[in-house]
């Protein structure tokens, strides 16, 4: 028998989609703060936690932001941008650092979704990422990992598509 | 106003603990098929999808990967190891390939822990990931992001802890 909140859980995922138009009106404070709240929970090694935020809502600094991506309309449309980084202080090993700042964004973007705002993860702006630093102030202990969109969709709702499930198993023993 | 899926979502992540010690029943097939299925449903980069699996039941198997970590008693200890790996014909950008193995790796924790089974994310093993990927005849192409353990917790609940909010935000504009 499926539960609620596992039934839940699993639509959340599959329904979580990257929304790259958006509603002008912003999402509130409160809201903002526990999307960083779930990242804030995600699991690291050694729970070393390497994962820091810089949470852009200023027009000025935003449209800065959007000239060091070729996705600058997507940054440009939405009223949040959420720009996470790594902590190299905070850092053990580069990879599973940035297996758990995965891990953190996921959370974002699920928690997001689950209270009814749309996120877009936008990776290529880390062609930019000392750019990025330099305009954020944010010094180089900090490495840009993503920047993640953030509002109320404007668009209408779209299929995606995963491989399947037996192309993905490598064995099983 | 909180909806009940936004703050059953919050919850779920707030409430997942890494469980190292576990009750003998296994999960069913269908359990492990939909926490894949999480998995599956990760965000990517380009959708390249880059993650792969490997599902461990058999205790033979189990055990010889057990001996290569230091944390064995957890991998024998529990029904199930599934183990994720990097499929680099897959890969376009290794930091970007690893931070969606994150957010996959993150999408089956929760899935598990949402249908009351536990997991533990064990990173020491990459240390022999050589090793694992002979030991379970994945080849060369394919490189171990992580280890999961899974099935029905027997551990007392535990609190954990995180790092303020206000110390993971470098600067708001």
């Amino acid at each position: 028998m499926k539960s609620p909140r596992k039934q839940a859980f699993l639509d959340t995922i599959r329904s979580r989609r990257s929304i790259r138009q958006y509603l002008k009106d912003s999402p509130k404070d409160n809201e903002i703060e526990e999307i960083l709240e779930a990242g804030r929970w995600a699991p690291s090694g050694l729970n070393n936690q390497p994962w820091r935020f810089v949470v852009v809502k200023n027009k000025v600094i935003k449209s800065k932001l959007a000239l060091l991506t070729k996705y600058a309309r997507v940054i440009n449309g939405a009223p949040i941008a959420i720009c996470i980084f790594l902590d190299s202080g905070s850092s053990y090993n580069r990879d599973k650092d940035i297996l758990a700042i995965g891990a953190c964004i996921q959370n974002m973007l699920l928690c997001a979704h689950a209270q009814g705002l749309a996120t877009c993860w936008l990776g290529e702006i880390l062609n930019k990422k000392d750019e990025v630093s330099a305009l954020l102030d944010v010094g180089l202990d900090y490495e840009l990992m993503a920047v993640i969109t953030l509002g109320y969709s404007d668009e209408q709702l779209t299929k995606s598509c995963r491989k399947s499930l037996k192309s993905l198993i490598l064995g099983e023993y």
